[in-house]
């Protein structure tokens, strides 16, 4: 019963330019391929013939906001794993958009991240060294649009959970997002990274065993 | 480096009654007696001389906000430890505040977790029955304000973690919020549980490995 596709979303827009919005999940997963070859450039329009459907979704809605992307985009992510988000994001990339993205340390090593193919890609990742995680799930689109909430952006977290995610076009919650997003930049750098663990000061972070055995479930 | 208590917040006030404020953690643990004490009602200013710090903090911050509540409280949280939020919680249950949780299955049972001292109160609480993790983080205040982000109430998430606390007194959001919550509630009603996993006709949700060994991570 609580299963279904749960997408709910609501638009709101303020006199002084403050849209919001939030999408609950699970959320069914839905065809993007039309949304991904539009924002690829023109071309003759996509007639999708996958299984999957193809009506909107709150996760059609998240990918079809990142592809509105036309500067920069930055990520903060606890754990991303979801094919069709990634997607998104190596498109803007390879449409000239700067992408940055800080992550976690331990969960960006997982089997199935995304991280490594943005690395590879020639996306700048920077990831904690901290005792703690970098558990933020935040986006900020053109120093304009700030995506926040619980959401980890897994296929888990998006087909299974209960969820939700506040999207916010106002230049004041931008910009003290983005003033914790260049902090973490900085500190990040990895000109202070510590390749080699034993020499680290500080207690190690432990090993999350829901890391190895069951990735990206919070 | 960036362990430090890096509380920071910003109160913004539209001219619609619209006030936002964001939570940064990690924070430091300061001693809440005073806001509690307050909060219980008229009596002698207790100066507390515990060692804990007792200035502000991202947690002092959270705390006072909940402190504030006077009719309705929904809490609709992934997991809950954190001692300093339970006894919030718990006063304002015996103020008379009508206080509600909907909470996860998996990770209410855990050591530590607030959510037997809450039901044993009398506060009630409902849980997910569902395959994937009630993994909200949101409470609502007197129907009229909105906490969410990526922080779950645990001391490892506050202390450790770096994460991102909204606050919203806005009737639109509210509206959402409360009618996820609405749904929720009736979804997890006691009468349609099913004390028997073995009658199940879905897939028995997998046990965290994380939950049993390192409880309140995510």
């Amino acid at each position: 019963m609580a299963l279904e596709a749960a997408a709910y979303w609501l638009l709101l827009r303020g006199r002084r330019r403050r849209a919001r919005e939030v999408l609950f999940f699970p959320s069914r997963v839905t065809c993007v391929e039309g949304l991904l070859a539009a924002a690829a450039g023109p071309g003759p329009t996509l007639q999708c013939a996958c299984p999957l459907p193809h009506g909107e979704s709150a996760l059609g809605r998240l990918v079809g906001l990142l592809l509105t992307t036309r500067r920069s985009l930055e990520l903060c992510l606890f754990a991303f794993s979801s094919p069709q988000l990634g997607r998104a994001v190596l498109l803007l990339h390879r449409r000239g958009v700067r992408v940055r993205v800080v992550t976690d340390a331990d969960y960006m090593v997982l089997a199935g991240s995304q991280v490594g193919r943005l690395r590879k890609a020639g996306i700048q990742v920077r990831h904690d060294q901290d005792e703690g995680y970098m558990h933020h799930k935040f986006a900020i689109i053109d120093k304009k649009v700030v995506i926040t909430g619980s959401l980890n952006w897994t296929t888990q977290a998006i087909q299974t959970n209960r969820e939700n995610v506040l999207i916010m076009e106002d230049a004041d919650c931008v910009k003290v997002f983005l003033a914790e997003f260049e902090k973490l930049w900085e500190n990040y750098n990895p000109a202070s990274y510590i390749f080699f663990p034993e020499e680290k000061q500080v207690p190690k972070k432990n090993k999350c065993s829901l890391a190895i055995e069951k990735p990206f479930n919070k």
